[in-house]
């Protein structure tokens, strides 16, 4: 007898079975009658592309589709865990599109630990395209496996308004804090909450969430709603907490050395910082904010220690915690399960 | 009596009919929910970006549904009408997504009489992320529109399909020719074909009549699989032509000073053209061949003409015609005016 799990819950848990979905997924994009059309030198970018932008990152937002289904159905057949772990590709896929984008956008060095897709010499602006490619794709894979369901055109819908919430956020983002510009009467929290919504909650939590719902056989619209509520909330806590830990987390614990202070982010400790700084505390901040520095960067910490941001978190982490409670326990849509398996993954995380 | 067609006439054909249905739809995508959600100034990018880019085209593509429609419909109400002009606009919207990534890629300075988007100076690379919400609003157009239809899934997979397609052609053209980098053994008549199938004839000519057929109630999946073939066809004649004119057309009546050869373009010239040249004329290909240099230009252009590859285009030229008229002849779908009508405007023509 060993330690493990049961090997029926190992299936259903392990990073790598949701691996082999992407091996599958990803050979059938490159196996796409119009691929096979392109000569060989086009299909061998395409897979080499894929391979290095999709299936990198923690998979947290592909792998909660089947995670989340679960809870609204215990006993799944092979094939539903197959359509929820396809479901969750896709949402990876979604990930990569916007990520390949953003780093264009941003300027960025690395991602997942390795280049940024763009900054490879064969690359450069051609992410853009590829971007783009990873988008259509998903739309490639849900015609293939999803065609013939009644819930097609929803889940279609489900992916294309997601979409759209997040250029729009990205949009926010790009032209709130562009590089180089401290504008610190752009720093607001209600600007601050919109991009978060926006650019990050409708992605990462609820779309994986609303596909266990449209598996589940979810249908009401109020069901909808309410999960749109609930994973706005949690998607703006997760986003504060990585502002957080970008500044004041250990980078050992959290494998990365935070650079939102020179990136000049519109981030959740500056906004929240700048409602309580003096005239003179918020002159060092636009003297300091967005300059790479690491004395500037010292004296823009040095304020928000002054000013202890560090509670306002806290404070934030609780009341945040406490409405998430109510809103879960309140609804009677779907299994609290649902939500308070995600919710757990991230409350008071080090990482 | 004036000579003007009847009023019913001149509102169907007119581009200023076609350009009041892009106010109505560029208001809806500015009052849609999620944008309303932005402060101020992301709505003011996203109107300005929009009316910047969307419909200062020819309009071509997007006039094409409702005028293909009338051949299958004759009759059609002012309804059908406007739904024939919805889409119209989402393939010039779908147009401008992608024109908006590729002067970007491409580094091109002007397009339709204006700064490309990305060299605006506020822009830059956010033309990347515009693109994303130009393709992501078409569908919030599409939805708000045919959601309650029975052909919305139909409408969804048809604009989805084209955006792979056009996406794979664009990385095809990427690649085989990057900027800067001469390499003749790629620049092969079957890649051209295959580039400029999936670039341009879909997303120019198959998805306008398809659109047309949707709305029109053709169902058979064989009638679809004939307007692609015939499209493929048209659309591949109509790029060489485009080609053809960007070298030997008259600047005056085209409207633009081509730059095929100084982009290193893989045109039709250049492919027909190495299947015939003489090793030194490679030679003299291969090093003048994307040069800014009006010198190597007018080399390239002294070997076009010394192996007279404009007799080849006009044989070219009325092969196609043929082979066009006999597939159109030849199908019992639609009546033949929905291809004929797009042919005769194409046909031969001088800019």
């Amino acid at each position: 007898m060993s330690g493990e799990p049961p090997a029926k819950q190992r299936k259903l848990d392990s990073k790598e079975a949701f691996l082999c979905v992407f091996e599958q997924l990803a050979r059938d994009v490159c196996e796409d009658e119009y691929v096979k059309r392109q000569p060989a030198y086009a299909q061998e970018w395409i897979s080499f592309m894929q391979n290095y932008n999709v299936p990198k990152g923690k998979l947290n937002r592909g792998m909660a589709v089947l995670d989340g289904l679960v809870t609204i159905k215990p006993d799944l057949t092979d094939a539903e865990v197959q359509e929820a772990n396809i479901l969750g590709w896709c949402i990876e896929w979604l990930q990569a599109f916007f990520l390949v984008a953003d780093d264009l956008m941003d300027d960025s060095v690395t991602r997942r630990g390795q280049p940024c897709w763009y900054k490879r010499k064969e690359v450069g602006t051609v992410a853009c395209n590829d971007s783009i490619f990873l988008e259509a794709s998903i739309y490639r894979i849900l015609k293939k496996h999803f065609r013939a369901k009644p819930y097609y055109a929803l889940l279609l819908d489900l992916f294309l308004e997601t979409t759209f919430q997040t250029s729009t956020g990205q949009l926010l983002d790009l032209i709130t804090a562009p590089p180089g510009v401290v504008d610190l009467s752009k720093y607001e929290m209600k600007t601050y909450n919109t991009i978060v919504e926006f650019k990050t909650a409708y992605y990462s939590f609820y779309l994986p969430l609303a596909c266990a719902m449209v598996l589940g056989g979810v249908k009401s619209d109020a069901a909808f709603d309410s999960c749109k509520e609930i994973c706005v909330e949690m998607g703006t806590y997760f986003q504060a907490q990585d502002d957080y830990l970008d500044c004041f987390g250990d980078p050992e614990v959290i494998g990365k050395i935070g650079t939102d202070i020179e990136d000049n982010k519109c981030g959740w400790l500056i906004c929240k910082g700048l409602e309580k700084m003096t005239e003179a505390q918020k002159k060092t901040i636009q003297d300091n904010y967005g300059k790479k520095n690491p004395d500037c960067v010292a004296r823009i910490k040095q304020v928000y220690r002054d000013i202890d941001v560090e509670k306002d978190f806290r404070e934030y982490e609780n009341e945040s915690y406490k409405k998430l409670q109510g809103l879960i326990e309140e609804q009677t849509f779907v299994p609290g399960a649902l939500y308070m398996k995600l919710l757990k993954k991230i409350y008071k995380r080090q990482k």
